[in-house]
């Protein structure tokens, strides 16, 4: 039987197991469900062995359990190491649901339900290829499955489970679905993510809130003071004025940059969506450039002082600002807080006292466009969707996927087939059948490109 | 009997009747005090009967009632309004007071209570000053009262019952004791009050929050813009940047500065108590001139985006700020209002939509030191307190001080016996019992001097 066939055969048999392990409420940042975790990860172990591996296992971590599952046909082939996550975020608020969030359903073509797509969904699709390769006698090369229930919450424990099973998990090359398409008919694969650097700020000036009466205009106002040491940190032409801000970015070539450009972009349609009259960045790139390869610098928060109904005339004695910045190859984000941290301090007027701290950050990720895997990838979306996939740079960050390369040295290829319209993270998530379906086709073509390189 | 010696001999009986108003919870923001409000009216009207009135009245307004109470001894002598307010603050955090809120007790000199300074402790002043003439035989002109119930939530009903009674509250000055001195030992006059123009402005940007990873860099950010906004209404001079802003603002003659910079200021004691390195402001004018008669601009409260502990990756869809200016002789607060809203407008990028909301406002106050009933209180002070005052402009705003000048037509002169440390509006007020019994000694001066003119 060819894979096609095979996957069409069992298509109703895939999604009643995919509605199996969507009904397990494995929410990672509520405590009350690490029993869903665990059961969550029984459940995939044991599919991954029904589905053909040598071994699987759940295995602990300092959080919650990671699901490994091997089958090594030849030591001397190629390995694929797939990674997803078995966790998925919060589903509140509760009322905006339109369905149970944790009882799948099928309406208009789509599976409704939390873990839908993310990641429940996209994994699966992992597992039913690996199944259908060896189910059809057409598994070419080694297959590794490490899956994480810590991915909504910042994988605390994957870092140093990897430091500590890198042999295990040693591979050619990480295969991930956990992003999405640019368009039903406009394939893309995900080569490049923004990093992330998340600083706090606070300014103090009085050790009290002040009457702005008896004092205004002789005391610093730690919010207007605020306001502008904020407003500083970009220019009018958009871009970032901390010294050394830009020194490391990677500029793209021209031809990189048409290429970068060749993805349909609709500014009308971007522009009435987000219903804002204009869009707005870094003078001489594009909106996809200003997300896809250019560092960003926003401020995610800001409070201080008296910010109820009505009046109240003080000078607040302090306030503060979450900011962050969205960085690309080859900025490092400890070195960006610290040049962050030293300008904030350098900019402060010595009227107010600044306190800065780091509060989280990742490196930028790219997978260049001429590794082997990558044109594996390519070619398998063509084959499937008719069409070439265009390379696509996500603004987002995935800091677990830079650090893989880190610590394992391992780079990934991120095959999602995901759509805007599916709402991860919020209520109503769902994910398309077609997309279930069209993603098992398209990752199985991946290993057989794949394995014949 | 002199007056000096009546108000010796009549001391503790002053000092119980003060204790009995103290009592009465009149708080003015809780309606639940209603029945306290009419209570203290009906209790400080039979006082000013027993005081010497000829004629004491509760009168209705559309809030609290007003006491009202006259004594006229002869039509073609001078009258003066005697103004005060026998409402109070609310005395939350409760936790924080050392006695009862509402039982006063006398300690170190101090009455200890919710009023004892503001403005019951000075309007009783008033009273007793009143009767010391009366019962003495040496009151030399005409006196009225207008007590109001509403002063501390910002005398809502008075603007329009001082318009309906015109005739009645007619005099030739106002007297008000409801202000601070410098020190006991630097007597002074509050002849400036400034005005207030408070604004709350709103940027909208997206019509809901983007995830900063993937919008970041491409859209305008309604926090960034605002900091950017709020940062560009004062340049680095200290001044207001709004076009027209300073057009009406009255310079003060050299002569006047030089008078104005007299009052004792050490800016080491000033730093120390507020807990800063460096004082700040409109560049070529000092600190006393800075908050008294120069206007400025301070963010009140500003808030936008995720304000809670750790991250959350946004682009705020709105951010906000409430900024209030405090104005100088002869800016108008409607006028600066327009002027301000005008500005923010035009200086907001195509990219957000602005929204500008005029909360509250009042107009300066100048009592000029050549009236003749200023010459009478400094006079008065002189012999009291054994120096002349200095004329002092309190960087504060009492609205309605300014609109008995703009409704009645006349002048109010303010002489106030508070001083710092009595902690009004805070837990734990306090009036010194010598600020009493000096205040009520240089209130029966004042009239001599006056009626003398």
């Amino acid at each position: 039987m060819d894979t096609k066939t095979y996957i069409a055969a069992n298509r109703d048999r895939f999604l009643q197991e995919l509605f199996e392990v969507l009904r397990i409420p494995s929410i990672s940042a509520r405590s009350e469900h690490k029993p869903d975790m665990v059961r969550c990860a029984e459940w995939l172990r044991d599919k991954l062995l029904a589905a053909g591996a040598d071994r699987a296992e759940v295995m602990p971590s300092e959080g919650n359990p990671v699901v490994f599952a091997e089958k090594i046909i030849d030591p001397a082939r190629p390995t694929v190491l797939v990674y997803g996550h078995y966790d998925v975020m919060p589903v509140e608020p509760l009322d905006e649901w339109r369905t149970e969030p944790f009882e799948p359903v099928i309406d208009r073509g789509r599976i409704w339900c939390r873990g839908a797509n993310d990641d429940k969904g996209q994994l699966y699709m992992q597992a039913k290829a690996f199944e259908t390769l060896t189910a059809t006698g057409k598994l070419p090369c080694n297959v590794k499955f490490m899956l994480e229930g810590e991915e909504e919450i910042g994988s605390p424990s994957l870092y140093r489970w990897c430091e500590e099973h890198r042999e295990l998990v040693a591979a050619d090359v990480i295969l991930v679905s956990d992003t999405s398409l640019l368009a039903w008919d406009v394939p893309s694969i995900t080569c490049g993510l923004r990093g992330l650097c998340y600083m706090e700020v606070e300014v103090t000036g009085p050790d009290k809130d002040l009457h702005s009466g008896l004092y205004g205009g002789a005391v610093a106002n730690p919010a207007n003071v605020l306001a502008k040491l904020v407003a500083s940190l970009t220019d009018e032409r958009g871009r970032v004025t901390i010294p050394g801000f830009y020194d490391d970015v990677r500029e793209l070539t021209p031809q990189e940059r048409a290429d970068f450009n060749k993805a349909p972009f609709d500014a009308e349609k971007y522009k009435q969506a987000l219903d804002i009259a204009e869009v707005a960045g870094e003078e001489g790139y594009t909106t996809m450039e200003r997300t896809g390869v250019r560092p960003s610098l926003d401020v995610n928060g800001i409070w201080g002082g008296y910010t109820q109904e009505g009046t109240k005339t003080i000078i607040p004695s302090r306030a503060s600002a979450k900011i962050s910045m969205r960085l690309v190859p080859n900025q490092d984000w400890e070195k960006i807080a610290e040049l962050f941290e030293r300008h904030f301090r350098a900019i402060a007027p010595p009227t107010v006292r600044v306190n800065v701290r780091k509060l989280h950050g990742g490196a930028p990720y790219v997978s260049p466009t001429d590794l082997p895997a990558y044109q594996a990838a390519a070619r398998a979306f063509e084959t499937t969707f008719g069409k070439k996939p265009l390379p696509f740079f996500s603004g987002g960050s995935i800091p677990i996927i830079s650090a893989f390369e880190r610590i394992l040295g391992i780079k990934a290829i991120l095959m999602g087939f995901g759509l805007d319209r599916d709402a991860i993270h919020s209520p109503n998530e769902s994910f398309s059948v077609d997309c279930f379906l069209r993603g098992i086709e398209t990752i199985v073509e991946f290993y057989k490109n794949y394995a014949h390189e």
